[in-house]
């Protein structure tokens, strides 16, 4: 079986790494970037998603967002031109669910299937192969592809019918942002009320209060240290894809609008490029104090 | 050493059957409650606040808010007047910092200590025995009752001067309100796009999005069951005692206010005794949509 990878980026390259070292075939493209590294590995060199395409059975797409998916799929010179029967595309960029379906429409016409498969994890799982991965598609196509998503990912969950992955993972993307938001309102106020930050994290961590977010985020905070992680620039778009598909489902989220205003704020402010913990940054400014050690 | 309980009731009456189980002896008293089954159990039944704290050296508080506090401690009749040198007043009520200050101050002037030592974990941890307890104080008094606190809290903490118990508790109730909006908004958005939410928890709940109020609550959301736990009334006056210390302290809190706003909705709809967790039924009669099973 050979995979066409398409998306060599700070996700795609490590991810088609670990496909190689798993002992798949894989035929490469990207448009941007250079890939000598991955033909190196083993892997051959395509010169256009077609190409890349044309030369497997499986195609996984993975870049940056939903016009990117759908020039390099259905574009002039795409993914939909060297596909046909029996033939799966599985795209794991993080789009809006109304593309994923527009594109599925547009390979099932060709005979082919299609699969939304987004990950969360960010660059250290997927160099680690334990990235999560929720798909959405028929059950078929996911049986096929899982072994392959394995070699990717520590959990491989398939969540319902296409668009389901990105639904999900915008579910996940607004958990993340709010609770973000939620651990920066609460130790901003500590912070400014004289109360040592450090301990209000000892003393509240084990209790409801309590998540994944706060044990990873707030040991940067502690330190100042903002370096990606998740850049503030991904979480827009990827809330952007969630208020403009909760708007079009007619499910107002008043809450994730405003966390979006807060990282605007930190684009404003030239952060697009800090992790997403910097939404703490944001409400310092407000209240003129940092929390720190 | 005898120990005065002040406030029978759901979180009191538990965590003073405690002391006694760990052989204190305990005059209890409580302007409403009757406390025949702890007078049952060894304890001295008082006939005032005052009373109570004259046979103790060690008086703990625990009632619903700051006027009940300041009334119980300062008024006719009151703790203050059963006081004198070497005592220690513990006022383990959730209430705004600046009430524990002002009960601080008229305290240190007849020459008793005071901790605030607010507590985290509801009905079923007070039973247990297992609550998480946030103390300001200094640090002598905090060492003299700490063997006391741990009968009823897994987790004592001092955190910082008098005030502190509260700001971290305030922290604490922050973050747990903004997550439990957070999981809403994300579920609801799922549940209309017609992802099954069972899926989506168990793709996202491992993840950075995973926190203790999503293991938690959406197991009790996808049965409908919003029986508290910890009421949408007693968050109402918590994120209250939030909003005005923000505000006197200078720190704007926009979700805070926001998610406030949806435990209003709660009230009006006559949900003020049902679970926090209910938050979710704002959302879902926003949205026309109900998260469940």
């Amino acid at each position: 079986m050979t995979i066409g990878f398409i998306g060599l980026g700070i996700m795609g390259r490590p991810m088609s790494k670990n496909l190689i070292k798993a002992g798949y075939k894989l035929a490469v493209y990207d448009k941007f970037a250079k890939f000598d590294d991955l033909v190196a590995l083993g892997a051959e060199g395509a010169s256009s998603n077609k190409e890349a395409a044309s030369k497997s059975d499986v195609v996984i797409t993975m870049l940056p967002n939903s016009p990117h998916v759908k020039e390099a799929i259905l574009g002039p010179g795409g993914v939909i031109e060297g596909i046909g029967p029996g033939k799966i595309v599985v795209d794991m960029s993080s789009i809006a669910p109304a593309a994923s379906r527009e594109v599925e429409e547009a390979l099932k016409a060709k005979g082919a299937a299609f699969l939304d498969a987004p990950v969360s994890g960010g660059e250290p799982k997927a160099v680690d192969g334990t990235l999560a991965i929720m798909v959405g598609g028929d059950q078929k196509s996911f049986d096929t592809v899982k072994p392959i998503l394995e070699k990717m990912g520590s959990s491989v969950t398939l969540v319902g019918d296409i668009g389901s992955g990105n639904i999900t993972k915008l579910a996940n993307q607004i958990v993340v942002a709010l609770n973000i938001a939620a651990v920066s309102e609460a130790f901003v106020l500590a912070a400014k009320a004289g109360v040592d930050p450090v301990k209000v994290f000892d003393a509240i961590k084990g209790g409801l209060a309590g998540s994944t977010v706060m044990n990873a985020k707030i040991p940067m905070i502690l330190d100042g240290n903002f370096k990606p992680g998740f850049r503030v620039e991904l979480h827009i778009k990827d809330l952007q894809n969630a208020l403009d598909t909760a708007h079009k489902l007619g499910v107002p989220v008043p809450l994730t609008a405003a966390v979006m205003e807060t990282l605007q704020a930190l684009k404003v402010d030239g952060m697009v490029a800090s992790d997403h913990s910097a939404i703490i940054r944001y409400y310092e400014k407000l209240a003129q104090i940092e929390v720190r050690k």
